[in-house]
């Protein structure tokens, strides 16, 4: 938990007001959810199968635990789960000692994807998050298959400078 | 730091065997100085100005004091500071609930970068330190203008398979 996030704050999107708040372990049905509803996360076996909930459970406690992440959920005015990232608060020494914000896991339900939920999360880690947790730089990677993110990253003012590398560990 | 890795380790290199081991509080000029070799840090403003040195100094320790962020150097025979990066384990969601090790601040001194230290620095993150901290995914980002250093990790058996967006917070 980033224990100076000031949470649940209301995010005003075309599908209504949705509350963006912590996730709790009660969430990992629908965070399980939410992460297959996505072909690229499908592929990479996030298929939300009931015998992968024991992973998923021991993850999201290790997430929730761990003072430098947090896991969120934007929820519906009906309570269900539309939405979520991982901030990870990162002290660098880089950049004159600046601290970076991670934000990792950005996934939005699909039938919601262009209702602006995902801009509003993201406008909140820019304008919130990120001075309040006093980092300089938010950061974050995409799948260089996911174009429209791309677009949608750069309209929020995010610079695509850098290559984002991932190395498998074998048998891992 | 990150407790479960074994450090100091020694590592072969063509400039002769270094000594990857943690930073300490007494590495701050050696890191200020490595930071700076770097035209793009340089750039940043990582120049080594003695009147940055609190900010670097308050940086480091929080690095140190975190238990999900660990900052190495690779130390030559003659206690000179040849390299340095830094490790952050991140627990999530994604890919069945993957733990990633990412790599920051990578930063080998300037007359010494065609001797292997890099490599063996990123293989023992790859083949050592990932398997011990139970990460089954390395992950990193380079700046696109660093042509070099992209061939360098694909050599190493990474994927150049994502962008890297980052967006500069205003006013901090």
């Amino acid at each position: 938990m980033l224990r100076s996030l000031d949470l649940p704050v209301p995010l005003d999107t075309r599908a209504g007001t949705v509350r963006l708040r912590r996730a709790s372990s009660a969430d990992l049905d629908g965070l399980m959810t939410l992460l297959s509803d996505d072909p690229i996360s499908a592929s990479r076996g996030d298929v939300a199968s009931a015998e992968d909930a024991p992973e998923y459970r021991r993850a999201l406690e290790e997430i929730l635990d761990d003072a430098g992440n947090d896991l969120l959920v934007a929820e519906s005015a009906e309570g269900r789960l539309v939405g979520t990232m991982q901030l990870t608060r990162i002290p660098g020494m880089a950049r004159r000692g600046s601290t970076r914000l991670l934000v990792e896991a950005v996934r939005v339900r699909s039938d919601l994807r262009s209702a602006g939920i995902g801009g509003a999360m993201m406008r909140w880690v820019t304008e919130v998050a990120a001075p309040e947790l006093g980092s300089s730089l938010v950061q974050l990677t995409s799948d260089a298959a996911r174009a429209d993110a791309h677009r949608f990253y750069e309209r929020l003012g995010f610079a695509a400078s850098h290559v984002g590398f991932k190395y498998r560990v074998p048998g891992a």
